[in-house]
């Protein structure tokens, strides 16, 4: 988080209102053909006209040539230092099935897998096994008691699950027991660090019961742990800045996201226009507002360009509705970039706009990679728009006499 | 200040000379009219060439989103990390009234104010007495007489006053006396920190020798004190620069401003016409001037759009005399935006100009906040312009083999 200790006693709640829009993947790359980009190529009236009287620039989310991972882009946008808090891959799976992750909980990424007799890997996941063989093995295993620590296997999909620690005194400083390679067994859980210890003695405890539980099982008759994580020790996010937030999204990792950042989660439905319903019957309850729009990014993965063409010119019939609340501040930005040429995160700045009462004139000629590149605003770390958004709120006073 | 420790060893004293010009609140917003601000309404001919044969950008006084006040907003332009050093209130209202502060000074705000019988507070502003009133009560408080300290009270303005510490082993680190509310009393001076002990039993002494002299007097029969400051220890500008550096001011806190930078101040007249008088009058005496426009920013504070492009427009009319006297570098930068239609200082990156023999075709189209966005420089901290500017002007070698 832009370091706030300075600057904390100028903010100040009032009771203007912010929305952060995050159009997950939003910025792109041009068509081969076309040579231009899913922004430039979609039909996107509203914010294009938006941009025209907004600040406009683009976002670094992490640093120059860096792609960064959901949580880091995220992190960025809710202005804290993406390089400092990492969340970790086995609490982001678990947040991204909805799993509560308290401080101090231990979470990892599970696979199930086949080991012979000599107790030697023969398939790492498990002849992919459906998630609804899965599931009940989780079921199994979550009969494993341990005394001192509370722990729960949940499906995720197919061979995978997660496991979650929960006890006071647990480290995630564990070594992974997958051995990447078929032939060999298993690794010991090892702890990284001594206050490790402990947890790893529970672990293993808890291995060797799955592996015992499972043994008549085919295929999978053994357990991989990897992606140990506890959740980043984040300063509290409405304290930080005085705000009142609520988290509004359809996807359960990024409800994660923002429960990390404690902003209260305002459960939704299963669409954006369900959101958007959710954001305007919860309007007069909160003072800031993270809505999250998924399609663009998923469709960017696939490397389907014209389908993410589609999801911004569907995003961008919305904007109406949202600007008939009457935010005091809305902001539409991105994650990162999810190019459909990459089908992938990418490095590349993201666009971005801001309006306010205040944005005047400053505007460009539409909403895109380039038009954003020459705004007023220029190119800014993702972790400063909180910043203008509190200034362009009236929230956050002047630094210094 | 950019720690230049590692590149301190590659400047170098020479003839050149550099000059700092500083439109206060500088920057503006587009009027919601004509959507041009106040610089692009502005008929600015000579500033508008200048910047045609200049490297534009645009400064960030402090961080995206922030708006500074004068202390801050001016360290940067002087290269020192406004985060880092702060300029506490009592320090720049005491600077503001041209007292002279060295380092351990504690000053602060005071106001005269109104108890009762009880001692509680009738009138936090004793009636808002007239400075005619204050002043002789300002003359009484000094003869207070406290062992180990010499204590000086400067009437500012009505009701308010500096009250200035000077002595060994004084501390700021106190808490204000003013509880903020009528009906309750004064609060006690407390230390926040056990080095503060002396300082508070001092002030303490203070206050209620000030109570039994005002005793009979009415309404300002007591005093609040606040915004305890001394000045941070600055390093000595014209040391980390090899610079001889001279500061030319008509207002008292701007002077101040470079004294706590050790810059020597020229005195001057009430104009800026006197200021550039007096820039020439030197010119031959140093080989950095520091020079301030304040009326811009005034204009700006009012919320008087016409009032602001006026003054940018009687800036202009001095650029020629400034120019006549072919400085090697001359810089023309803003310590922050003070846009009409906000009436107070903003958070937004501000216009910047740097002329010298090196800047051949890089001009933009005038000088203005969109047409410096677009310029060579970028959008750039505040921080960074005295290393353009030694670099410029010949005095910074190139930082490794």
């Amino acid at each position: 988080m832009i370091d706030l200790t300075q600057i904390h006693d100028s903010i100040a709640a009032t009771p203007s209102k912010i929305v952060l829009l995050v159009a997950d993947g939003l910025g792109g790359l041009a068509h081969p053909e076309t040579r231009r980009s899913e922004l430039e190529t979609a039909r996107i009236p509203n914010l294009d006209a938006l941009a025209r009287r907004s600040a406009c620039g683009l976002t670094t989310p992490v640093e120059v040539g860096v792609a960064p991972g959901s949580g880091p882009g995220h992190l960025a946008l809710f202005g804290y230092d993406p390089l400092k808090y990492l969340i970790g891959r086995g609490a982001l799976e678990a947040l991204g099935i909805d799993v509560e992750l308290l401080p101090g909980d231990v979470a990892a990424r599970g696979n199930f897998c086949a080991v012979d007799d000599d107790g030697l890997l023969t398939d790492r996941r498990a002849g992919r096994i459906p998630t609804e063989l899965s599931a009940p093995i989780c079921e199994r295993l979550n009969r494993i008691e341990i005394p001192g620590v509370r722990l729960d296997v949940f499906p995720v999909q197919d061979y995978r699950f997660v496991l979650r620690l929960r006890g006071t005194g647990l480290s995630e400083l564990l070594e992974e027991t997958d051995p990447q390679r078929e032939g060999m067994a298993p690794r010991l859980v090892r702890a990284l660090s001594p206050e490790a210890e402990r947890t790893a003695a529970i672990v293993q405890q808890f291995v060797d019961e799955a592996g015992r539980l499972l043994a008549e099982d085919e295929p999978a008759n053994m357990v991989l742990l990897r992606g140990w994580a506890q959740l980043p020790n984040l300063p509290d996010f409405g304290q930080v800045y005085h705000l009142n937030p609520a988290a509004i999204a359809a996807y359960p990792m990024y409800r994660g996201l923002a429960s990390v950042a404690n902003m209260q989660v305002i459960p939704t439905g299963k669409t954006f226009g369900d959101e958007v319903n959710t954001l305007r019957d919860n309007w007069h309850g909160h003072d800031f507002f993270f809505i999250h729009y998924k399609p663009a990014d998923a469709a960017g993965e696939d490397g389907d360009f014209d389908g993410k063409v589609q999801t911004l010119e569907e995003l961008d019939a919305h904007i109406p509705s949202i600007l008939a609340l009457q935010p005091d501040v809305l902001m539409v930005a991105g994650d990162h970039a999810t190019p459909a040429i990459m089908a992938a995160h990418s490095w590349h700045p993201v666009p971005f706009l801001l309006h306010s009462r205040y944005t005047i004139g400053e505007g460009v000629d539409g909403f895109s990679e380039r038009a954003c590149g020459q705004g007023a605003l220029g190119r800014i770390p993702a972790q400063t728009i909180m910043l203008l958004a509190l200034s362009h709120a009236g929230k956050l006073g002047k630094y210094g006499p």
